[in-house]
């Protein structure tokens, strides 16, 4: 392998700790860095130290926020007694972004996964648990990935709200708008069609 | 839109400057680093500044390098005589790992592009003029891209070169090894069938 000194070898494998980044994406991003965007690599190194040092989770929700306290969990305007519950920080921009709940959140950050050694504490249940049992929450909406592991997180979530008389709720499940029938999966189509509506 | 605060909206629009990623791969970066790669980011920012401070121009070849003088261009075992030329410090790479060429490499950083003001000088041509005047070249090999501006560019050097009665060749045009016809752009088609080969 031809390469042109350890500083470069050394920034083409740290750039591949980014998702979707391969061998040739990390060496074309090197070169375009160090050849046309000098000032850009500088900058993102900068903001790149800043997030790091600034960004903890909120001690409510667990969603990234530089405040102890995010500003959702800030907001007095948002409604106390509903609590939608994510996997990923990420997820809690979709929907905020794509619906008008006004609820507030829960970010597992994960789903259960007992054999990456991922269970209840690393998703932070027990803080959930302590906040079902203040019984300001009276509904739990259940939005963790349509995933088995996802699916299997949010049942056991179920389980612990419902011991507390909490409503519980999820995402609905079916053929996504815009679709073709054609190229829906087995599963979604025919949980879609066991599943159907009253028109 | 949604945000999580500053640091990480930062942080998204910096990541930005890499080629390729757009606002959702850059979200997608953000909070895999934050929520799941820290010491990953921490290492990327260090290697960054690192490479951004310690990396500069070959003054011979003008390939990335930490030294003013790159290893290739200080190898005595390589020939003086051969001068492959090439756009980009990745073309250098990609002739290494794929040929035994053992002479010379001047790299032009970019193309002659008038509009974007991009000139001779700004390639380092005044640079590869100088070269040539020490009369130790008695080949050059064109390796720019077989784009329009690629092309243009070779046939500039092309002239300079020979009118200093230095033997100039290309790399040869054709048919991509491995290939269907039918997939082959009719420009190169043609190209291959006008340069066709004795058999």
């Amino acid at each position: 392998m031809a390469t042109l000194g350890p500083s470069i070898d050394q920034l083409i494998q740290a750039l591949r700790c980014l998702p979707g980044v391969g061998p040739k994406s990390a060496q074309r991003m090197t070169f375009h860095l160090l050849e046309r965007d000098r000032s850009g690599g500088e900058h993102l190194a900068e903001m790149l130290s800043k997030a790091l040092a600034n960004v903890k989770h909120c001690q409510r929700c667990r969603i990234l926020s530089e405040e102890d306290i995010c500003s959702r969990c800030n907001d007095s305007s948002r409604r106390e007694d509903q609590l939608c519950i994510v996997e990923m920080p990420s997820d809690v921009i979709a929907i905020e972004q794509a619906t008008h709940y006004q609820g507030q959140y829960f970010v597992l950050t994960g789903h259960l996964s007992p054999l990456d050694g991922i269970g209840p504490e690393a998703l932070g249940i027990p803080d959930l648990i302590a906040r079902f049992d203040q019984k300001i929450v009276t509904e739990v909406i259940l939005a963790t990935n349509p995933t088995v592991e996802g699916q299997a997180t949010a049942h056991y979530i179920s389980e612990i709200a419902r011991s507390r008389d909490i409503h519980v709720t999820r995402l609905a499940h079916g053929i996504p708008l815009g679709g073709e029938l054609e190229y829906v999966d087995s599963g979604t189509l025919s949980h879609a069609f066991a599943g159907r509506e009253k028109y």
